[in-house]
């Protein structure tokens, strides 16, 4: 099996696994897997992700550029290029739209995890910590975003980022990995979402 | 396969899901494709939409008379053929009868979604923007009912559109499309939903 | 097949659904079917209703009475045998325990659903009514509750009841239908939890 | 089948179902069974729960050390160890982190059970009593955690504990017992939450 076909049936079951949570309703939601140094799997435009055949997966540059001529890679290939680009370790990319995430993103302030076990899925050795998830303005120009978030990856090497009314972007070392710290993630909004609700 | 036979296979994957989602209580919800120019299918009256069989599925004229005699449609087939009459492009048609959508329909007021990237799934460019999902007493006299809903329909082309502590209404080009626009509506009206819990 | 093993084979397949919902924790709750003026087909105590297997469904009579000696039904059938003497109509009882229901029955005062579609599915013409949920205090001695529910029962012919803090009874003319009116319950008693949330 | 092969596959099962519930996000739970008066078959470190094959089950010793060198039990072996230890009738422990008992051991003080029916999964007669789920600090010295719990394990002998932030510990004479009794903790605690969200 070629690389570009053992990481599409990954990113088909990811996208099941996420369909199954309600994370990627409509068309929303984008995946993908680092090929090697030079090229990216990513789910194209226009399919849902919960019902990816191998076909809705195509090969694109770093750069978000698709291989084959007339492909059309989802809209937000950039942000996950950029992951790529900046963080060798990075394999795998997920992009959903969670009811909590979206809801969390919406409301003021940036969104902090407190006191939880679960942050350790991020590599930290405690639960005493803060940890930040940044919220950013939407933009429907993505090199623009891109550019803004850009900054704050190099310096602060974050567990994740929010797309203000759009959603998480979550990473790992492979489709495995970055579904774990996606559903590490979207624990933790949920958690905090139900935490507003009682206070 | 015969169009009635396709339509109906469509059909009953689309309860399927949307009892997934628990969309679909009892025997509420109906679901229809446009056949041709004349035709339409539709669930009959009292089955449970998300264990529907073939059979299930009969064939309905424009204005909502069963082709076969015997066959009864389902209580509110002349709403699904107002929309393929009046819409040309629409190509299938999904009712059901959500949490979210029927408790904030009981809520003071129209529902509005703002600065969500979801919109973007009824042809939006942008998620800068008011969309509106218009908000209808409930009926049982179903004509009467399509007659308030008419104007509405003809004149703002509205994403949808709900009937008080009744439910969703949604439409696309084809069975598939009008899911992911129901599970778009759906994922916006549980933002809003859950905004209000926490204001 | 015999009417028992029928009955059984609906039962366990009505439990799985239940199950899926989550109505059905740990081992509570209990399923059963008329086999016919005399006998009933109910759920053995101490098994998991999401995982039934056919030999976890008795045959007891119409006075809760196991048919085989030594086994023994729900510790609750006498509220099950209840139904099948008042309503011959009754061809099948479901007993779960949603969380909804728990909460709801815990709060002050009587359930009321105003102004619901889908109340049609317990036989009501249209949603511009009240409908009333009964709700009963909890008592371990179930012949004693079975006599204090039985005024209610025979005056009001009521949707289905909950118990304080112990869940939801519905009724049908068979499992299939059983299982509808327990889903239009849960729905309205969802619908009902969330809109106390917003107020 | 040998009896770490047993209990595999009784384990593999229980992940599976937990995570249907999503109580397993990432890596996080682990799960365990009784082998005989010296050995239990545990989780190991890193995997996910919902997603098990046999070989992620190892056996350790009553003192948490795996039998075979070189694998890595679970980082809470010691509490679940603990568990076997003090009570031999104890055939498996389940630790799952749901957003439930999360949240609700983040609020201040204890948590209560009062009057539910659903009390009676753990051996009591009556739901008319308030059963007690006690709350720990979370601590990353797991020796000295199993420490602070073990004197309320021996004198209290509590239905499941949790820990703050962390999750719920629950358990049972067999795997499929100790499921039933996690299902019974997690609708009760989440019957809990959502009492505080209407008060």
């Amino acid at each position: 099996m070629s690389r570009l076909a053992e990481a599409a049936a990954s990113l088909v079951e990811a996208g099941r696994r996420m369909d199954a949570r309600a994370w990627v309703p409509g068309s929303a939601g984008n995946l993908s897997a680092r090929l090697d140094g030079e090229s990216v799997a990513i789910t194209r435009s226009g399919v849902h992700k919960g019902r990816l055949k191998a076909e809705d997966i195509i090969e694109v540059s770093l750069e978000g550029v698709a291989r084959e001529q007339g492909q059309r890679p989802s809209a937000e290939t950039l942000l996950h290029c950029q992951l790529y680009r900046l963080f060798p370790p990075v394999g795998a990319v997920l992009h959903g739209h969670s009811v909590a995430a979206t809801v969390l993103s919406m409301t003021d302030g940036p969104i902090y995890f407190s006191g939880y076990e679960v942050v350790k899925a991020f590599g930290f050795a405690t639960h005493e910590l803060d940890v930040e998830l940044p919220v950013f303005e939407n933009d429907q120009d993505i090199g623009r975003l891109a550019g803004v978030i850009e900054p704050m990856l190099v310096e602060d090497a974050p567990i994740g980022y929010v797309i203000r009314g759009h959603g998480v972007y979550a990473w790992g070392s492979s489709v495995e990995h970055a579904f774990w710290r996606l559903e590490a993630l979207e624990f933790l909004l949920t958690c905090e979402l139900e935490r507003r609700k009682i206070k």
